[in-house]
């Protein structure tokens, strides 16, 4: 594997070849100044012969843009941030941008040390990558470059942020459990204290309404996690023996509330439907049966975010809250 | 929360403050040239005053570094990256520094042109950080920046590169299933095609040789998978129904042992025991019991890879495989 040498090109060996001063060549590279065009071609042919490309440093100061955006995530790089990385990524490859990915840990002195770092280097714009949907400060006042906060919105509607759409999401699972007969729904989900856990439930009770059902019981807010799903089936198992369909908060619920109905001896998935949220491969897959879920569109959500945050620098910002739509994914629960 | 308006205050408003020409104000800035120190100090306290931080554009063209570093990982942000990106970002932290992420998806051609965008925004080092043990071929010919390889280490033994201990990952898990009484130890593990599968294997023989043992049967080798962690579990039950240990390649292998093993009646952990590999919270902790497992560690491999890369940019290279040790993380399986 070869590489085109261009950190040892300097625009000094491009004068040197061309047979003309630092200062001419500079000019006839950036097309500025008075040259004859001679002079200019012959330049140019000189850069082409040595593969010479202006630096990123040099173009910045030229254009007074970066080329570079910062993102910072609060979740250590987890399995929100990674998909949504992917998603900016994307987005940006296509304008030849490049990424700083800061890890903010849920720390806001950390998070005032990386946006300095970041607006030192003159980004060009700051994408915030939230952990949880709750609504969270603005990143600072008075920001000179553009933000798009994406999963966990700002609170002032005025910034843009992209989120993922929780009611909707609650809605495709009801909407999946009604159409596959269920008809004694429970719903076992996360903490109450979570916007997340919230809106999913009151999604979930619009939507069994639209069916002119109901839950069966109250919505079960605990954990996220499997432990909590194996114990809070049991508790809906022995109140509702005639329960036909779970409806969980995330994955992980869902596996642990499949581990304890089919320890329970509750056939899957004839005799009871489970469909969780997230659509987390290394969950969702390895369930048994493999897990019906919702997928919330983060790949989609950091590629919404690139998209804003490019338009943004562009002089083109489109404040408020835009949501991106969910989708069922159907395996076998 | 408000912001030095670092942005805002360009070089230009401190001349004007300190009533001095743009040129006077940059050599009093940057220390060059001569001048009165009653200038220079004039300056100095208009620069104060107005918050002016010299940009990082402009530092770089001065001192020939950029700060910033590339970190090109394989595996899409994905379980392995998380760990170590966390701890090359500790070490980097330190000197200020800061980091680009590219994800080249296991596709060549993608880590070519990232690493040409990388070049041309003259990052100051690379970090490849790889999904598998296995050796890969060196990022190019005849780099001008310093690489160091993490996790999976650089074909070539005069470039630097960061790995854990396989083998002595293997002996920690062996070592604590013979010390807890274990004597009939089978080894279910991932593809043969996998070094890492390979390496730990080997290592199980010679650690369980060393306790004048062996492994009941043959490795098997499968997948990373549940599914073939209790499927291969069933096979040794049926072979070997008196096997009262089993160390596996991974966590992932390991939970789908515990459930096969739990299902088939045995009681856990008294009639047998279970160690896996990763230490991957999600899964070693879900398990049932929690899962007793070797941490790789990962976030140190990503530390150290900071610390070798800093030290070769500051000229001090250290070629060759460096070798971060396991350890074991005990917990009821």
């Amino acid at each position: 594997m070869t590489l085109p040498a261009t950190r040892r090109v300097g625009i000094a060996d491009v004068a040197a070849l061309a047979g003309v001063s630092l200062g001419t060549a500079s000019k006839a590279l950036n097309g500025r100044g008075t040259l004859r065009e001679e002079t200019r071609a012959r330049v140019r042919a000189a850069a082409e012969e040595l593969g010479f490309t202006p630096s990123a440093v040099a173009r910045s100061l030229l254009t007074g843009r970066t080329f570079t955006v910062g993102i910072i995530t609060t979740d250590s790089y987890g399995r929100f941030s990674i998909p949504m990385t992917r998603g900016v990524e994307d987005s940006l490859g296509v304008g030849e941008m490049i990424a700083f990915l800061c890890d903010s840990r849920d720390d806001p002195i950390r998070e005032q040390h990386h946006l300095r770092k970041l607006l030192e280097r003159q980004v060009d714009g700051i994408i915030v990558a939230g952990r949880r949907t709750d609504a969270r400060e603005p990143l600072a006042d008075n920001l000179q470059v553009p933000v798009v906060y994406a999963f966990g919105r700002s609170r002032d509607p005025h910034d843009c942020s992209v989120v993922s759409d929780e009611r909707g999401a609650a809605h495709l699972a009801i909407e999946h459990l009604v159409k596959t007969g269920r008809r004694r729904i429970a719903h076992i989900t996360g903490p109450q204290s979570h916007e997340s856990a919230r809106e999913r439930a009151a999604g979930a009770a619009s939507s069994l309404a639209a069916f002119e059902l109901e839950l069966v019981g109250e919505p079960l807010f605990g954990s996220w996690t499997e432990a909590w799903g194996r114990f809070a089936v049991a508790q809906v198992l022995r109140t509702a023996p005639d329960v036909d369909g779970v409806f969980c908060g995330n994955d992980v619920i869902a596996r642990g509330v499949l581990d304890g109905l089919r320890e329970a001896g509750v056939s899957l998935p004839m005799r009871a439907g489970v469909v969780g949220i997230d659509n987390w491969g290394v969950v969702a897959e390895a369930a048994r049966p493999p897990l019906t879920t919702v997928d919330l569109g983060l790949e989609e959500v950091g590629h919404r975010a690139g998209d804003l945050l490019l338009a943004a620098i562009d002089g083109h910002p489109t404040p408020g809250v835009h949501v991106v739509p969910s989708h069922l994914v159907v395996r076998e629960s």
